[in-house]
């Protein structure tokens, strides 16, 4: 599809579309990364907690295409040697969130390869800028996976007035369609970032019975907690928490927190003996946009669709104004 | 100043700016409600939990201007002889939020009173829809005061799809300046209503020392809790939390809120011993918004640079539109 938006990161980008996929954690992987660059948005592998055959298994399957690699910040500062093998891959960029990333953007751009900084709160934006990132992605708490407590419609603008017009800013959390895309841009982003929508995608790294639950499944039924971080032995910093569709298994523990901890060794094998399919009681990673995604769509389709419904929005705006 | 805006809403409501205030408990009063009506706007008393002497009070400060009045649901239930007293004064739309407002709007359907039904998830405006309202209020849990926890980002288009085509749907939450109401329009929504954004105007019931507070807090600052209302004897239902400017007193409890009952004597000793205008005691109701709030302004001017920011946005809008 022929490019119908213009912005400073498609610009910046040489991309057609302003729609860059979230890197989520394996489900981005390389074949739907090269997908949506394919389709003239911006992929990006998601490298979780960084396995590195994986990554490079990742970068091979995404061959020709030109994608970003996302990491988990508090998560590679553990294993900094893992940084430059990654960035010997060369990715289109590099992403990263949770934490204070500054030596990784160190090195990214000490070999010219553009940074992507996902902040949930305008004091890390503001440590974001110092560190000279490329590109913000303002995280509202309503997309899926780790985030915090902040809302998109507030920080977006705050994330803008911070980062002045020459650093470019995205948007993420609860975006899934062409309404989302043109709002995201009257708020003062370059383009958007999604997660959820493209998770239940034909290309995503998951099972098909995730992504027929995804369809069924509505914003409502999500909520932040660690309850899945304490089931699956994450040792994620206090602060984030993940967005998840809550089950039987999950609900119980939302109302105690503090409860957690004292029985993490019977929360995890409740959660290992578990089909990993099952979705009583294994996590379905995802935002409060659900409500928007009612089908599995090829990935390709999703950024042309939300495209396109942004493009006619924008272009029909002014007839909101009198005269 | 001249209509710029034409919605759904400005037709039905007769308004010259799809911009309404937030009923704020006692903060909007009969003097601010009437000069955002008077500016074009929409203005709403803040009955709150409903005393009637400071409702009547309140409509003869507003005079000749048309206003609407909010209610809490959950509180006015208690006392149903209420509503037919507020009813009497005809407000130009009566405004419910928190908790199943059906017998409510049923009476106001009755005498013709237009209703305004803020919602906070998404299976609330079904039941909103199904009571027959004639105005959705997508309320996302980045607003000030009491809420719940889903995002305006998927909140809003997901009420919209809900309400199909007829129905009139505005969004608060976050929202507080004419990015806001362009990306609102994009979302779905007729109009904004806003809360944080008026309670930092000149004509507001409330301290000046209130007022230059808000100017200084950050969004980073505000959580959502449920400290103020124990502290303040007030008895809310589980699910609602008010988001606040956190401060020293507040700040512990909320990563114990299990503690929160326990201590509650203690808890409403301090804060009634604390002068009203200590805010590291008190509580400053205000939402994530006030990064964008910088200064104490008339509530006109508010609602013109919304109006005027907004159009502006909209016109140019296909600028972001190739060919
Ligand atoms: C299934 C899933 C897995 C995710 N994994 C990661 C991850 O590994 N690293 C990361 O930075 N963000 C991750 N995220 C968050 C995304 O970066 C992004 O902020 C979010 O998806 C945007 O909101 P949306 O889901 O409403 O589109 C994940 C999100 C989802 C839905
Ligand atoms: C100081 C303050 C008091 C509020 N009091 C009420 C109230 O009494 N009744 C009500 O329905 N909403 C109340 N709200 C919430 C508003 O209706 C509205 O949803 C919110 O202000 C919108 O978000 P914003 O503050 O970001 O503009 C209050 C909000 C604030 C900031």
């Amino acid at each position: 599809m022929k490019p119908l938006l213009d912005t400073p990161f498609t610009r910046r980008f040489a991309v057609s579309h302003p729609v860059v996929l979230a890197p989520m954690d394996r489900i981005s992987d390389g074949h739907l990364a090269a997908e949506v660059s394919r389709a003239g948005g911006f992929g990006i592998i998601g490298a979780g907690y960084g396995d590195l055959d994986w990554i490079d298994a990742a970068f091979d399957a995404a061959g020709d295409q030109r994608v970003g690699l996302g990491v988990i910040t508090w998560s590679i500062l553990k294993k900094p040697a893992l940084v430059d093998r990654i960035l010997d891959r060369n990715p289109a960029a590099l992403f990263v969130s949770f934490g204070d990333a500054q030596p990784i953007v160190k090195a990214a751009r000490e070999r010219g390869i553009p940074t992507i900084w996902q902040v949930q709160r305008l004091d890390q934006a503001e440590q974001a800028l110092k560190a000279g990132t490329d590109v913000l992605v303002a995280q509202g708490q309503e997309g899926g996976g780790h985030g915090m407590d902040r809302g998109l419609s507030a920080l977006l603008p705050a994330v803008r007035d911070a980062a002045g017009k020459e650093t470019i800013v995205l948007a993420a959390g609860g975006l899934a369609d062409g309404r989302g895309l043109a709002a995201a841009l009257m708020l003062g982003a370059d383009g958007v970032m999604m997660g959820t929508r493209f998770w239940a995608s034909v290309e995503a790294n998951g099972s098909e019975k995730a992504k027929v639950a995804l369809t069924k499944a509505h914003g409502d039924d999500t909520a932040r907690s660690s309850v899945f971080d304490v089931a699956r032995g994450l040792d994620w910093p206090s602060q984030f928490t993940g967005r998840v569709v809550q089950n039987a298994f999950s609900r119980p523990w939302l109302e105690d927190p503090a409860g957690l901890s004292g029985a993490a060794h019977k929360i995890q094998k409740t959660y290992e003996a578990a089909d990993p399919d099952d979705y009583s009681v294994r996590a379905l990673i995802a935002g409060e946009s659900l409500d928007l995604v009612n089908t599995v769509q090829p990935a390709a389709r999703i950024v042309e669709t939300t495209v396109r419904e942004a493009a006619a929005l924008l272009a029909r705006a002014p007839d909101f104004v009198i005269g």
